[in-house]
């Protein structure tokens, strides 16, 4: 393909439902000329309580049908299949892929000297994908891992900042509060949308990092490496563009207006192109509309 | 089939996941001599925030799974798949099949005179299924329904009994409990679990229906009408069969790890025979055994 063509084409995004969303907001605000498809594979959510033959199976299907859409680059922005399957999901995709796990791994090394905290979804810390990604970069730092299932529900129903929220938080995070640790890896991209919660409770002086942001840092570096960046348009120079708008494509598997409703919530406004498909034909081919 | 042989066929009962081991446990009580064959959709849990046409097809796919496997009844516990698709089941089970919302319905108009409240998922909120399934039999009750979408993982993560999980039912049911309901049906299987909190916040002189406990009457009736009863085993007499002992068997679609932890906590014992399956074939031969 003509060097220009690839670098026009968008980065692909996915994640398990609108959690990703946190990622997207992060990759737009950091790579505001380039353009995405996100797929939220709401029919299938949640990940973060099924086994790895499932979740490995379900990003391979999500990574084949954004790739048949033509996607220069990948981001996988669901924390567990980043942390059980991201090696088949590249061969899937056939682009340069990152995952929120080294990225949030990478940012935690960077800020935190002895003990890091890692709160996440039991699916993801049962695979210790993040004690591996940050023990190979620093070996003697000490890592805490906590999962926090409730979390999700809490903000997908709007409970992000209730009192119910800050019992709940409390309960989770009492043993990293304990043990003092310099950051906290926010490990699920639903939980975000509880941060100031989860700031509130584990105290003053903890770096929270959010991998949604750490992947926005490498996939613009990857873009660099692999001479993929897209050029400014000129009339982005004048008008900055928006979250969600027209440039930007959203695919879910289920629950248009579900998803619409929460990306509002989310992100302060729904996108503007989003249609419901189904991905899970046995090849490319049959990555179509969904008759709903 | 000859007759005592279908009579001796087991039950089959299916959920979206764990919920429907409240329906188990109902039907367990009620009918002592019958054996059960449980389905926990726990690969593409939760169908309470899907749209119809998945939860039809997931629920058709169920049907023929327990179908293939001999049933001589079905019983679909998941209020949403009973809310969205029970003619669709039915006709893939070819067998009697009785759901969890004409019983609840049934049984609430039993009790109620004049306001009827329904706490349910989203999905089955959205459907007006209750409402129809009460106004048919009682055209001028009045009838107040009510999502409660984060009782589910309050019930699944052990939130059951906490301050947490007060607050957030104070803040579901203040409607109701304004409005003076006589009856509150309880629309979703993961409902009971949380059933001590409930009658607190909705305060005495609520008469709560668990449509768990109504479709095991209904079951019981619908056996007696095709006569398809079991005889008391001799040894039953002597020792009443134990919940979850080795006459029932239990599949699930993902995570046996997680559904035997949950069943645990739900029923006071775990299921000892547990197998993990797949139920997506494209028809009944495909139903097999999953690799994991």
């Amino acid at each position: 393909m003509n060097i220009t063509l690839k670098n026009n084409l968008p980065i692909g995004i996915f994640d398990s439902g609108v959690g990703g969303l946190t990622v997207y907001r992060s990759l737009h605000k950091r790579l505001p000329d380039e353009r995405f498809l996100y797929l939220g594979d709401t029919a299938r959510v949640p990940y973060g309580t099924k086994s790895l033959s499932t979740v490995e199976r379900y990003g391979i299907e999500n990574a084949r049908f954004l790739a048949a859409h033509g996607i220069k680059m990948l981001v996988v922005a669901c924390n567990t299949a980043s942390a059980l399957a991201l090696p088949a999901i590249e061969r899937a995709a056939g682009v340069p892929t990152v995952g929120v796990i080294e990225s949030g791994a990478r940012a935690a090394v960077e800020q935190a000297k002895t003990k890091i905290g890692v709160i996440a979804t039991e699916a993801t810390v049962r695979s210790g994908a993040y004690r591996r990604a940050i023990e190979r970069r620093a070996p003697h730092v000490n890592i805490i891992e906590q999962a926090c299932p409730l979390f999700v529900s809490l903000a997908e129903e709007g409970y992000a900042e209730t009192e119910a929220a800050r019992i709940i938080a409390n309960d989770y995070l009492k043993e990293l509060r304990a043990a003092l640790v310099d950051a906290l890896v926010i490990g699920c991209t639903h939980y975000p949308v509880l941060r100031k919660v989860i700031e509130e409770t584990i105290g003053e002086g903890v770096m929270l990092i959010d991998s949604g942001e750490a992947v926005a840092e490498d996939t613009a570096a990857a873009l660099e490496t692999h001479g993929l960046g897209r050029a400014p348009d000129r009339e982005n120079l004048a008008r900055p563009r928006r979250l969600c708008d027209d440039l930007d494509h959203f695919y879910v598997t289920d629950s248009a207006e579900r998803f619409s409703r929460i990306a509002e919530m989310f992100l302060g406004s729904a996108p503007r192109r989003l249609e419901a498909v189904e991905v899970w034909g046995h090849d490319q081919l049959n990555a179509g509309r969904k008759e709903n």
